[in-house]
């Protein structure tokens, strides 16, 4: 008796557990945080969106910058990374990111996150320039290698990617796993767990945000613009460069088809 | 005249920023605050100096961990990133210590930020298994490749670890440069941005710290006790589990001398 008592109390855990993980997933979206990078993907969109520039939302020491505005129903927060102050450079990589998802999700609550920015493509995986991808299954990492039992699977992250796919399919925007890691080219060894990852994106931060948000429970996709294939044979740098302006564009106008998707709706109306 | 007061002013602020910068390195230090990201590490050392646990020292969704003692007249925080609820492993490599050192600045207020653990060395340059280095120079990465003037530095970091020369003279400590990556292996391309760091300790975590460090211009210095020659030819995690007891000793003990060596110094004193 005492043990079929553990075994009900054992199942509604089991079903109840992701109900209260996400406790809001049903209630319509009110508060997306965008998180971005660079000053040159924030830019466009603060334009698109008419945002204002919150001042003082963060300790002075901290170079992340929010912006506020609002899309019908939405009310956007908007948050760059900023520069580094001894390099002038804007703050790529996972460890501004993760400080950033953590200030961005203590100030402002939000009910979704998105990571919106550029990225590269696998071309094997159907991945063409200026496509803009939303994420799918788990955020990945590729240059955490810990071959300790445990911590093997701890390197390379999986934490969720919140399904969006009936938001993708409907918007046209075609879906993939994103791998993260610190560096803008890949290595050999990068470019094999890329692939065990299954992922058709390599980025520098989604999986790193991905991390924080799940810390807090919060759900989280990624809007990624293909600005280069990893996988031909030029130079990523230099095809990073040449194309930043079609991806940012292509980002700019995606987003905004997002954000007005996710206007009035539940997180679960962006699942299938 | 004009262009000579705006030469005065200049060289004023040349001269006075960094003294503004860290604005406390002549009165004594009061507060340090110990990073260590293993559990294993921590333990020795909550037992040595029979820290208490500081309960809810952050965020219920935080699993950092917080520990406060006294060593003569020094306050002690110890900081534990604690374990990651998925893997249940404990939270290592650089996003995890970015926010810990985030939130044990935001609430400790520390003089002085120690991150004190386990790391590979290079046996080229010295380094033999259970050395104890102190950190000096800078804190580097090896796995943050960007090639785009700017970033490529950028990515490196170079972010300041304070100078304890005195201090690691005094006690009898190697010193050296420490290079951060997320992997606990060693690829030929990280091998080859170590040795072009001139690094002689490989870790996984301090040159994120020393990044949130410098944000809020906390000196920061590191304490790496070694597991494994990361230029032998022997599987890295099979030293380095191996040399876990005998490193996290050895750390233990010299954390100990370094912590009575700070308290009643200013950081000031801790260098030539």
């Amino acid at each position: 008796m005492k043990n079929f008592s553990l075994f009900l109390v054992l199942i509604s855990v089991i079903i109840i557990s992701p109900v209260l993980a996400f406790s809001n997933t049903h209630t319509k979206i009110r508060k997306v945080v965008v998180i971005v990078v660079m000053e040159q993907e924030a830019q466009p969109i603060v334009e698109k969106f008419s945002l204002r520039k919150i001042k003082s939302a963060f300790a002075a020491a901290i170079p992340v910058k929010a912006y506020k505005g609002k899309i019908d129903q939405l009310r956007i927060f908007l948050i760059v990374n900023g520069k580094d102050k001894r390099y002038g450079v804007d703050n790529v990589a996972t460890q501004p990111a993760t400080i950033t998802t953590l200030l961005a999700i203590e100030k402002f609550k939000p009910d979704l996150i998105i990571n919106a920015g550029t990225a590269g493509g696998l071309g094997a995986n159907g991945a063409q320039i200026g496509d803009v991808y939303v994420s799918s299954k788990s955020f990945k990492f590729h240059d955490r290698r810990i071959p300790i039992p445990g911590y093997a699977e701890y390197g390379i992250g999986s934490y969720p990617a919140w399904d969006a796919s009936k938001m993708a399919k409907n918007l046209g925007l075609k879906t993939g796993i994103v791998s993260t890691g610190n560096s803008l080219d890949m290595t050999k060894m990068d470019e094999k767990i890329i692939k065990s990852n299954n992922a058709t994106i390599k980025d520098m931060e989604a999986a790193a945000i991905a991390w924080v948000a799940q810390l807090f429970d919060v759900p989280v996709m990624s809007l990624k613009s293909v600005t280069d294939l990893v996988d031909s044979n030029k130079p990523t740098q230099e095809e990073f460069l040449k194309n930043l302006s079609l991806a940012t564009k292509n980002l700019q106008l995606k987003l905004a088809e997002v954000l007005k998707y996710c206007s009035g709706k539940s997180v679960n109306e962006l699942s299938n």
